[in-house]
């Protein structure tokens, strides 16, 4: 929309009379010729490789191609060789320190997908030495996540009981693993990760409030010691559950649950207000896990109403690949519980290793961060663990206790699988209630209410998004409140494109510069032009919408010409500099619009096409003769107005 | 992106040196402040109300706005009283040539939809009837459409057979179609007209194409004379159906179909080739079906392996609500079939209706239509009538008739009626095989190969969608065809925006305008300055991409400094001209990418933000301080290139 300095005061009565040199006018040029697969080319290398990750082999040798190409697969071998004993030492008290934290959380997860405990803790050892491998993150901490967890064994509980059929639902369990993992992988291999960019942080913001209060009130099961909980998951069922069964409240572990949470949630407060104090939040709930299995097994309060874990099998992994049901009655609940808890998961890991990657400054590949995760459910799944990803909450605890590298998770590896081999027997006066409070103090970080009010501030639609997250969560289900939010992200997506932005622009007096009338108030109308500018491409969801908005423009300026307010329209002035491409119904638009112009007797100007406009309207035989005009095809508003205006001048005084 | 003339000939060595007059840089201001509550109402009026239907309302005495009410519900009151008899004589030739098409493609079509002939008929007396008062255009030919007839007829057909339970299926077909005008009239009374939009041009002509052969492909069973035919609709099942019953191919069908089309199609071309010669084509179903019924009758060919239509009942249209199913076993099914129905016959009814105003200059209200053809099939589902629009090749013949008004279908309607009252036992020896004649000529006309042509000129991803419209429709079904083309319509729109269109710009030297550099190869770079426009709105789904995609430019810059080539970059300009909307990830992005260009010591500046922009970047406190000052916020590039320069310049200067 530049005009070049010399044009626009010839109609503009100024001061600086030395400025009336020869009009210069430049030309809209046609981009230069490209073949139709160099464009599609093009194309689908920003689509599918916008981050261009080729670009380090470029110019190399062919010895030197092979090494970066292994340290891709293989983001150990780029930092394994610099690694020193200053930075083992770092990453042994990070390893330590998140071990602490992922054995009470491994066996309370695995609890929340209905699943044995140990399955938790199988989980927390296999999976991070796979990432430790392939994963491009020195800060995430991997293994079993809460809301993951949570979707799988709700969707799993629909159709298959863990109680009546334990061994069906755990087959089901790592089949869905398996599937999460071959989604994840998938994605990140066809280079599809744009995918979870539809999960935008507002419908985030809101499912996570809305899983973190449905898991809450899922632990008021072991918090209240209610022995008969509804299967549900709603807020509804729930609530009901807890208060028809009052009869069954045990004081004995509501006391110990009440004194729990409060040194839990009190650690949190802790670490929150004073980010050195991490590890006591971190040691918290290992802290309190011990101390509560003292506890009982000093006064036998198993004997006293309070639930216990019960004894749990010694020994690693077992394998599971013969576990793996790939074919049969339940593939289609498998195949969707994978792909929902994969993408949810994979989610979390690719928003936590972005986070931490921004606050060290160094860059995480998404997509390669998707086949390593991707990779490591595969694996897990064969060797007895379900859906892992790198957790915000356990991988800020890695940061903050000083993690250089990934082999923070390989010493939290070898931690849980020396618990595995000798201390499970320890675990077995462990009461059920402490796990219900580790869980409760983990989701509850999940809420945050100022970054909802930030959203609120900022753009009421993402808000409403939010709440729609949150409520679908809580009312309906966890799978359909984020399919709700989705769709509405996306519908919102569309009605841009649909009902695209429109703006009359007017004269910045004593410039050349056109802008929004409404906006620059100072801005004012040229007589006997309208001057459009559309804000999107121009293509068969809106062409409709453009015609009937346009033709109302015009409409209200001949109401207004009638009532001697505005000289007669002589020009439609169409900036084009925000279409960005153009489909063949908005090639028709144009003739269409072309042709009711001619029946008004009003002259459409286009200023500024981009090239894809450019080229398909030369394409199309019967626009090209009355498009492609030079008069009426201009670079600026300023140029076009200036132009015209002499021509219109001319015609009313040679009239005259 | 306008520059005032003064301000750019600063830096850049000129010879208008008088130009060289104080700087003046113009001041991106807020816009005016809005409530939310008015923005919401803008919002929506801008989306359901685009062409503000109530703006003849305004101003108007009360009683003046209650008769333009009622003329808006039925337009029947603004032409009702200028009728004349001379409109009336050009409406009762238009009818009377409608009318002799409507009654053997009435019958034909009832046959496509697996219902007994006798339905298509009624179909052509109630609801043109019911679109004479209702309907807003003067051309539109009401009555059953092929497209329509044969998704009814194959959706159905799925779950209920047509020979073996004829009353149910009977059943089912009203009450899809009692389904299919419930959603047409919603659309319109809700404004979501826009929602056809989405099956854009391309796809139709893919659809129709796929239809017609679909369509054609069926009538082989007449034309050939078969009695064992496939139930299935795909191109591979009935080329495999024709070919394995060679032995029931009858040589008397196969030579009078063979006759008939040859004399249906040479009439089709006559007219084709003269306009003015429309009676031709018109008359020719008539003429055709009237000459096989005597052929049939002198020679008793019904005994020689020709089979004939049979006996037809006499009156007019029974009382068809108590078969209305809106509840029960099938209603899954009736409710899909009234949907795809539905929104195909609309969709044709609207493009027809827009097609002939755009030609004759008046204006067809969309939403109105929709109501007015969706109370037609309710109206219709209760009198024994199945789904019915306005047809295209009909309402050709309508028009070049010379119809005037909606009378002309009031006269199609009245001569049907006679016909039913009186005609009915001349259809008895009328053979099949002028029905699949008449049929093939009819969908022959809907494969535009020229069109089709254009589409692959113009766009190749428009006519990527066309084919798989077309292919799906073929090989797959017509349903899950449509499905496919729309899904890659929709997923394309979202891929514009998840991988928006960014552009460098450079100078045009001499003056103040920026242009792509890619397009515009005279443009040169600013040393110092990366200077990036993005032409979309920037939100959740593409802010990752847009980080990866700046930082690679700005990486590919320094690859440039390192050779030498450019000089290290000072300032990024983002030109955010194109950028009509932003989100709370928006924001955030500019927050992210603020701190990564301050690690790389560069200065980000904002050009032209929109009104949206400024506003929701003003309420975020985090960005509001670094984003919103003056020296980061100009007006046009050219005036922020000026001004930094001199900044750039002063600095080296003060550090040499």
């Amino acid at each position: 929309m530049e005009a070049n300095a010399s044009n626009n005061n010839m109609q503009q009565s100024h001061s600086h009379s030395c400025l009336e040199i020869t009009m210069e006018v430049h030309k809209v040029v046609p981009p230069p010729p490209t073949s139709s697969l160099k464009k599609l080319k093009t194309r689908l290398k920003e689509t599918f490789f916008p981050d261009d990750p080729l670009r380090q082999f470029k110019g190399k040798s062919l010895k030197k191609k092979w090494v970066l190409g292994a340290q891709y697969v293989f983001p150990v071998l780029q930092w394994g060789p610099n690694y020193n004993l200053k930075l083992l030492k770092s990453d042994v008290v990070a390893g330590l320190t998140i071990a602490s934290l992922a054995i009470p959380q491994g066996i309370s997860y695995a609890k929340l997908a209905n699943l044995p405990p140990i399955v938790g803790l199988y989980s927390s050892f296999v999976p991070p030495l796979v990432y430790a491998v392939l994963g491009s993150s020195r800060d995430l901490a991997v293994g079993p996540v809460s809301i993951a967890s949570l979707i799988m064994g709700s969707m799993l509980r629909q159709e298959v009981s863990p109680t009546k059929e334990p061994v069906l639902f755990l087959q089901l369990a790592f089949s869905s693993t398996f599937f999460a993992g071959l989604f994840q992988a998938s994605l990140g291999l066809l280079r599809l990760g744009f995918i979870i960019d539809f999960l935008s942080k507002a419908i985030l913001i809101g499912f996570m409030a809305g899983a973190a209060i449905i898991v809450s009130l899922q632990q008021l099961k072991a918090l209240l010691g209610i022995t008969h909980f509804t299967k549900q998951m709603g807020l509804v069922p729930v609530l009901s559950s807890v208060f028809h069964h009052t009869d069954e409240w045990s004081w004995q572990t509501i006391l110990m649950g009440f004194c729990l949470l409060v040194f839990l949630l009190l650690s949190r407060h802790i670490s929150i207000k004073r980010p050195k104090l991490f590890w006591v939040s971190a040691g918290a709930p290992l802290v309190s896990v011990i101390l509560s299995t003292l506890l009982v097994f000093a006064f036998k309060a198993q004997n006293h109403g309070i639930s216990v874990i019960g004894k749990l099998p010694e020994g690693l992994n077992p394998p599971s690949w013969n576990m793996l049901r790939l074919h049969g009655s339940h593939l289609g609940l498998v195949i969707k519980t994978g792909l929902v808890t994969g993408i949810i998961s994979l989610t979390e890991g690719i928003a936590v290793g972005r986070t931490f990657a921004a606050l060290k400054n160094y860059r995480v590949d998404g997509n390669k961060e998707m086949m390593a995760i991707g990779l490591m459910n595969m694996v897990g799944s064969s060797t007895s663990c379900y859906v892992t990803t790198g957790a915000f909450s356990r991988s800020a605890v890695n940061h903050n206790a000083g993690a250089k590298t990934a082999v923070s998770n390989v010493i939290m590896s070898v931690t849980v699988m020396l618990t595995l081999l000798f201390l499970m027997p320890l675990f077995q006066y462990t009461p059920n209630v402490v796990l219900g409070a580790i869980i409760v103090t983990a989701v509850i970080g999940l809420i945050d209410i100022p970054a909802a009010y930030q959203i609120w501030k900022i753009d009421k639609f993402d808000f409403f998004v939010l709440l729609c997250a949150l409520l679908g969560v809580i009312f309906i289900s966890v799978q359909d409140g984020l399919a709700i939010a989705v769709g509405i992200s996306i519908f919102k997506l569309l009605l841009q494109i649909t009902r695209p932005k429109t703006v009359v622009l007017g004269n910045i007096p004593g410039t050349n510069i056109y802008r929004n009338l409404h906006h620059y108030k100072e801005a004012v109308r040229v007589p006997g032009f309208l001057i459009w500018s559309v804000e999107a491409p121009i293509n068969f969801a809106n062409t409709t919408y453009l015609n009937e908005r346009i033709l109302r423009w015009i409409e209200e300026n001949e109401a207004e010409e009638d009532e001697k307010k505005q000289p007669s329209l002589h020009f439609l002035i169409l900036d084009m500099s925000a279409v960005s491409s153009i489909d063949t119904s908005g090639v028709a638009f144009f003739k269409e619009l072309n042709q009711t112009l001619e029946n008004k007797g009003v002259e459409l100007v286009l200023v500024n096409p981009l090239a894809e406009v450019i080229e398909k309207l030369q394409r199309a035989d019967d626009i090209r003769d009355f498009m492609m005009r030079p008069e009426s095809l201009y670079l600026t508003v300023g140029e076009a107005v200036a132009s015209l205006s002499l021509t219109m001048k001319g015609q009313s005084s040679s009239s005259v």
